[in-house]
């Protein structure tokens, strides 16, 4: 086996399950609800420590219910008993099993709330109809978003370890590029590397996107060839214990062309403006729209047709959105990339990014792979 | 780059983009609505031949309205022009824009389907306010998913090569295991080698569960290094071209136990019987029932507690459910897993599992990969 020499992540302090359930159950009162059903499996494990792909919690007044399927008897005993939560578990074998625990446990609330934003238009027309017959169903939005917003600092350290992972595969090759492999060959031994150096999963499907391709913001690496001159935008990331990292780096294999420099420095102004512009307190529009005027100063406006960021944590995309329309403000605790890019059909593109945590003065760059233009 | 001998999949047959969406379009009528919105991304890929992360389509009986934003400008004309499908392309920079374009394609439209089990109920609650004031939403469910359940033979010539990439990289790998190699270290070099040989992704994460792991049906691979003696179950796939193929293997590393060879033997014995039940016009629940009966009588029941498989397609799990409570007939052209199983908590697990085609006379493995414990 090649992967003999796989590296396992140092240990990491524990996740404080307890606070983060009694902080969602604490959150009901505010929004006018009773109990509150959680079926998103990102939220199943923020609040409880399961991650199997089946559960159902009922969050209420008297306590929490958790249900979940006979494949995970095991596991679910396990690692509810790990986080040290107080729940009843109960497994069941069939769908109207479950359906009638969770109506008993609910019997009596009259407004249950239903993540929204997380659930299907059928599956709350379902638990209309069959679950919460007597309840009025309440569309929560961001109830457990919010809390997951701000990261603990064990939260943090699982990021950082994520980003030391896709910081050292990068550097083990890079050098690479040189030697003319294909986007997909180059995101193979990329995506190899980080689970060599103890990535559990990888945090979305790598971009290597080189030449032409570079200017799709989100092309899929395929058999083109990396030759000399081609500018190669690297976007990718790792997970550790279900937490997220997210950098790109863009570089130009060979001698960059005068073009391609400049889009190369105008696009790292515009990330550090952003990078500048970010604080807790601060409108996340006013980062976007900082990053945003740096790339129309020099006359790209319309190639940026993307937001400067989103938030980062046990899914790859979460709260806080970073774009024009963004409502949110900035918490100190906030995990958030920074990525504005400049795409020009033929001469290709660029983009850079970080994984950044805001804090009160400022923010602090998680992901911490070099920039260079050159290899 | 070791990734040097990347391979690349032999050309497919096109894939009759046009046909589909004439079949969609047909298909408003059954359910009673003059307009169908899809958001669903997998449905979006089948009818236009899109692969982007946003896009919206209407279809309507005056035409077909597709709309993307500006990351995907290049990408959504070429792959709709290759496609040949028939569409307003419209690329739009916020999200008004999108509102305003479909709010007015559907102007005029009484009732609008949504496919319900594919759009959030935030989503249907926006679009019933700010998309379609006007009109009733109307719940759909399995429009799509009927179509897609009976595939072309240009789909079933792609999921076989996703399939083969499968068989040729367990092959590539397996001695590995008597080396003692970690789960985590076995399931990289398979995923490697899986795209190393033309996978343009993993159908899902790959499941390598060793000794007591196996005993867990949904196990992750982790830090255990595989033993003499241990029962391995390796659950895994490829992608081609967007279609997925999934089998498991369950393989002892040294000399299997009694105990080990019964349970081989029963689950085996399972699988075989869901295969011979397997035929068109048959009920999905039959083929469970058929697998289930023969581990029933072994005494092992409750040791099997998932359903016997699963439609395979542009998803892993998709359209039909066969399990015991399915209400699907099985279709000619249908692909499915048949993937029965034996968990028994301090001895491990056994599970065996094909993705076949289903016919008029019964199904024909797509998966091929040879059936033995031993290595």
């Amino acid at each position: 086996m090649k992967g003999g020499d796989m590296t396992a992540v140092d240990p990491l302090d524990p996740l404080d399950h307890v606070a983060r359930l009694a902080a969602a159950r604490a959150a009901l009162d505010g929004v006018g609800i009773d109990a509150l059903l959680v079926t998103e499996l990102t939220h199943v494990r923020y609040l409880t420590g399961f991650t199997g792909s089946a559960a159902t919690v009922l969050i209420h007044p008297a306590g929490v219910l958790f249900v979940t399927d006979g494949r995970y008897r095991t596991q679910a005993g396990a690692e509810l008993g790990a986080a040290g939560v107080d729940v009843e578990l109960a497994i069941v074998l069939t769908r109207q099993e479950e359906v009638d625990l969770v109506a008993a446990a609910a019997a009596g609330r009259s407004r249950v709330g239903l993540e929204a934003a997380r659930v299907t238009w059928a599956q709350q027309r379902d638990m209309a109809a069959r679950w919460f017959p007597e309840a009025e169903l309440v569309a929560t939005e961001g109830l457990i978003e919010r809390l997951r917003e701000v990261k603990a600092p064990a939260e943090v350290a699982r990021i950082e370890a994520a980003a030391a992972i896709a910081d050292a595969a990068l550097a083990a090759v890079v050098a690479g590029l040189a030697q003319g492999p294909t986007e997909a060959e180059f995101a193979l031994e990329l995506d190899s590397t980080m689970r060599r150096l103890g990535a559990e999963a990888l945090s979305f499907d790598t971009i290597v996107a080189s030449g032409p391709n570079a200017a799709l913001p989100h092309a899929h690496p395929g058999p083109r060839r990396i030759v000399d001159g081609d500018l190669v935008v690297i976007d990718f990331g790792a997970v550790v214990d279900g937490y997220h990292s997210d950098m790109t780096r863009t570089v130009c294999v060979g001698e960059p062309t005068p073009d391609q420099v400049r889009m190369y420095e105008v696009v790292g102004a515009a990330h550090d403006a952003g990078r500048r512009a970010t604080r807790a307190g601060v409108a996340a529009s006013e980062v976007d729209a900082a990053a945003r005027a740096v790339i129309e100063d020099a006359g790209w406006g319309d190639a940026f047709p993307h937001g400067t960021g989103h938030g980062v944590g046990l899914e790859i995309h979460e709260a806080p959105h970073v774009g024009r329309v963004s409502a949110a403000t900035l918490s100190s605790g906030s995990v958030i990339t920074i990525e504005p890019g400049v795409y020009l059909p033929g001469l290709g593109g660029v983009r850079t990014e970080d994984t950044v945590l805001v804090d009160d003065g400022g923010c602090r760059a998680l992901t911490s792979y070099p920039k260079s233009l050159t290899i």
